[in-house]
């Protein structure tokens, strides 16, 4: 399929971002309920101020102040703990700042007096931004003492996965974007990799895998967790998944009962690797997880399917961005672009995990076999979980 | 003048804090910039949770649990410094409620179903509240990366003040409130005291002895304060009052230049009394306070006059509470309120320094010569300055 | 009795000091186990500093940095917390630095070189440095994992005091220090106060006081504490005095069983306080304090009656510090020393309470009716108690 | 050469620890500077603690508590920020407890009643503490006000390195310790990587490397440090390496001038990288480093010469550990020891780098080649260093 023109992909993923937001209220938009959660309303003018920055190169400056995430060669910014306490500009003149940025943009792609792959890349970027708006919508409205649904809307999921394992002979293999199409630049160069044999689970671990972790004990067993993990779990009194709630867990449909054959979501890296750990198993690597994914078409549940919560499916793709056992380094021969966007991601390589496959909260155009996702591993707030792998061939 | 009867007070003072939050949009009535500066919306919740709970005796669970601010007799609540955090109940909702419990006490004070007592401490309640919703209205709006005015139609003081001292002999005197019309508890008993002669300043300290201690390096001269001011200065690189930025400082019409001949405000305990001691002077005494404003009548420049800053005006009441010497404790012979509302003011007898007078952000009917104010020596977000004092008789 | 010269006092003090030492081993005498607790060697070389420092003004430039304490007006110093990580200079070195300035300043002394003022108060110091010595060590034993005694061949207190009430009436009443005898500059000038009628317990709150007050949930019961006791209560997690332990405490004799009948120690002021609360009484002010003391001898039991405990005693000196309900301020027409020993004592006057009286832990010739001692009011590892007051005459 | 019986290493490391103790005060083997730099009398007492209860099974209960590092199965124990507070045992208890345990290892061994795999490990244990008590040391030492030398009789090295790249072809290449011989559970097994073509530095980076990085404002350009790292060097106002002053830098020989020709060390991996990335290079992953030094002995720098300080040699051993690009994570088909010793190695694979090579501080026979050795990217006490690599073949 030919992928639409760039200024029709511009002008549609402007107005997706929009419809998000139209199921919140301005004050669901303003919050911040912890450092990592940005307010919506801050992500629409963030993505604009992308736009405006990046690709028209004549930036406000005191929106540039005011919502710049991290880009240290743009300059100072408000520190990000702070972002939910602008009450202005307000969540109005956000808006009319967005339709302003818009209308420049469509005369600059009319008059392609724009940088293709700056659009682009800007494109990227606000989905990016719409997942993160769900995921801290959910957030926001998840920690609330009263605990409201985002949408009465929502779609069920239907479907279920098969259980079992596949096996990969491995050898050199190669991983990573090659030159053609749009990839992130940590995905790049495509390059080869040696992959022991291994098997790696059909579905995803489910809610009732981690139900018989908590049953067994698994929240109180240091033995099955990483030193730092076990520090988190003792200092933040973790017994169970965030959202958990006795038979219940929070969704963007209000709270729900917990299905034990749906896949699990919101477990931090360190949650993954004890349960992993747990069953004898352990988390894939990047290289393991995209060889195991090659042969399958890049479908799942994703934010268009309008569930916004995993299904019982199995696939790597959609449901949730899958942990792997493999920490967030640059691939041999790896080359940020340059200027400002050279900030985009390689300066976050260290200290995080890598994450794969795309979620139920991922537009489904966004996501690519070969896309590297990368979180600390105590994050949880993340629509995240994992597929566990074992050594060797056919069990 | 008789006082208007107890539900007509009761409506006017409701309707008045709505008024005061009609300047505000409700991104502004949302944020909460520092744990000690409620929102807007918080406040207006709080008082109606206050007649509801205290008066009513008939809280809802889910508000109870919300908008309870300190009472432990009453139960567990919000942790203070989420506040800002709460985008649930909306802004309508909360008014929706007030609606709802102003008409359940409507009935009640013209059934006579209520204690009046506990009303006529409801309506104090909230006008303590009404100045705190400017206070931290002024917090939230100064400190937004933009610095928005709450009203643009705000009026002008006039009048100067006489410069001078006056002097009191001193002796037994008594202080306090005594047994008739309203007071708080930690007014009263009325009492003796016996106080030295001493001098007190006809005005309050002015923003041109303020630039004056800035240019005497007064910011960097440890001599000055005390140890705890120091450690606050040095931690967090106090070069001058909040609010000041170069020639102009932040007021609720917006920036404005700083008028030395106009009362300081937002002053901490520690700056005031750092002044006054390079001033060669000190702070009053409580005693020393209230025996020397004890000829004034109640008049000054008040929330009412809609200047909402102070004035170059120098008398006792109004522009700015006035930081005392007095440590915040017991009066001899002191006795609680009964029940939850024991918790009002006596548990705070610990770590903070009286102020008195009112300032322009009081209700004019609010304030009282025995009226003891009190906040930890560090806090400089209220509407406080100081007046000095000295030693002995005439000069 | 007319007291010994002041070279003959000067080497008693410095001698003494040495003395209290000799029970530590040089580990014990080096270990800070929180920020409050200084080393025994940094006692005994700040002593010596400040000899060297204010009495002959010749400090030695490194030392001045390593053992100044708090003078801001003599230059920066060693972080407060960091004390106890100076392994060098040694303790060996630390003595022969003692030695070497003991033998200049007898030299001056003889030579009549120096100010006799400021000999005085370089021994009035090292006293008060002589109490924390056995402070800071009782703290720095009793909190290692195995708790060993400071000295096995301490006494045993006897006697046992009368219980209930003594009344006074109060009035205009004069408290301080007149101008003869050494007194600190906080004690002065003496001056008057008008106090209401009360009563005074004849002893302090004993043990079995507080066995009772635990008994009855005290320390559960926020209806009892000031707030920033309940919230230190809870942040703490306290549940009795500290070195209690089930039937025992650590004393400097090693785990005791408590004795019901002794004076209790180691409370905070929030503990004084609430227990207070719960005996519908409360504590004296400074004046009551004073007032009520006036007729006794400073008799008691102190450092010198190497019992280092409290007794059974009742009286209003020795055995533990009693918490007043006055805050620490400045007497009406204070003037603090002139120099660097201003900073002694007025710069502390915010956020702190008086205690009176003196400890076992106190030099008995350094005790006076008027000294003030003061802590802030979370303090509990000094030798603290307190004593109940009630409002009105005879009982 | 055949490796000296069991019982003959035992000696002789434990009576090496003993000898790096000798030059050390008492005071000097009980400070804590920071949580990470553990007391020597601690580390002298956990590696005894160590053949007590890992190897002999027969653990004494308090000193169980006392110096258990992180074992979790084998239970709760002294607090790691709180070892320096540990007056109690005293040192000579500690030394007398290290020979009541040598005694029954000795015993033990000559009975053969012990197994040999963990004495092996107690061993290797003790070696890897025997350079921590140096690093730990030098912290205690270099960042006391007064930074006196560890030792007066250090040795200085001699010769100097080539400068140049080495050139490999990569491919399939094995990694890792084979069956044989002694090596930790994470140095296996040995597997297969896929290597691209790279060239590897002669030398590692130097001071004078560091001196330009210095003057070409490294330290305050962003865009050189990965976005931890700037966030660390902002908030703890990192301008050079630890122990660097001016001209000079800290020692265990004490100040010394820093020498542009020799290998620099204290580096974190932060910097490490910054460096790296300011030259164009990065640095090399475990496995190219490992295949790079497959041609070396393990010849160099280490403890044994008694120079404790890098020298101008380039060589991959000795000297410093070189931080690797590979984060510390398991090899494919790693298998964890069974029992407490299960938490030895795996439990730390998260948020930490890998070093390789030793340092000067290492036992010449502890060293491998395939050793892995791993810290937090922060950490920059260690003696750690980097060697850089750049993509691609000859040059």
């Amino acid at each position: 399929m030919t992928p639409a023109p760039l200024s029709q992909r511009f002008r549609a993923v402007r107005e997706r971002t929009l419809g998000l937001c139209a199921h919140a209220t301005v004050e669901d938009q303003l919050v911040q309920p912890m450092p990592d959660a940005s307010p919506t309303k801050w992500h629409l003018a963030h993505t604009t101020w992308f736009f405006e920055t990046i690709v028209l190169r004549a930036p406000d400056p005191a929106f540039n102040f005011l919502f710049n995430s991290y880009y240290e060669a743009i300059g100072p910014r408000v520190e990000r703990a702070r972002r939910g306490m602008m009450s202005r500009p307000s969540l109005d003149e956000v808006i009319a700042y967005r339709r302003r940025i818009d209308e420049r943009m469509s005369a600059a792609l009319t008059a392609g007096a724009v940088d293709a792959a700056l659009v682009e890349l800007g494109i990227q970027h606000e989905q990016q931004h719409q997942e993160l708006i769900l995921t801290d919508l959910k957030y926001a409205l998840g920690t609330q003492p009263v605990r409201p649904a985002y949408r009465d809307d929502l779609k069920q999921a239907s479907g279920t996965a098969e259980g079992g394992w596949r096996s990969f002979d491995g050898g050199v293999v190669e991983i990573g974007a090659d030159a053609t199409g749009f990839a992130f630049d940590n995905e790049r160069p495509r390059h080869r990799v040696f992959v022991e044999p291994f098997r790696i689970a059909n579905r995803a671990i489910t809610n009732g895998d981690v139900q018989q972790f908590i049953a067994a004990g698994g929240y109180g067993d240091a033995s099955l967790w990483l030193s730092d993990g076990w520090a988190t779990v003792t200092r933040e009194q973790w017994t169970r998944p965030l959202y958990w709630d006795g038979e219940q867990h929070y969704t963007l449909a209000g709270m729900r009962l917990i299905d034990p054959d749906e896949t699990a979501c919101h477990l931090s890296y360190y949650e993954a690797d004890a349960i992993a750990r747990w069953r004898g198993a352990r988390l894939p690597t990047e290289a393991e997880w995209e060889l195991a994914a090659s042969g399958d078409p890049t479908h799942g549940n994703f934010a268009d399917d309008d569930i916004l919560h995993p299904s019982r499916n199995g696939g790597p793709f959609g449901d949730v961005w899958e942990w792997t056992g493999s920490s967030y380094l640059a691939y041999p021969g790896f080359r940020p672009l340059g200027g400002a966007v050279g900030e985009y991601n390689g300066k976050f390589m260290s200290g995080q995990q890598v994450l794969r496959g795309g979620s139920c909260f991922t537009p489904r155009d966004h996501i690519r076999r070969s896309y590297r996702n990368f979180f600390p591993p105590a994050a949880r707030w993340q629509m995240s979980g994992a597929r566990l792998v074992e050594d060797g061939g056919l069990k």
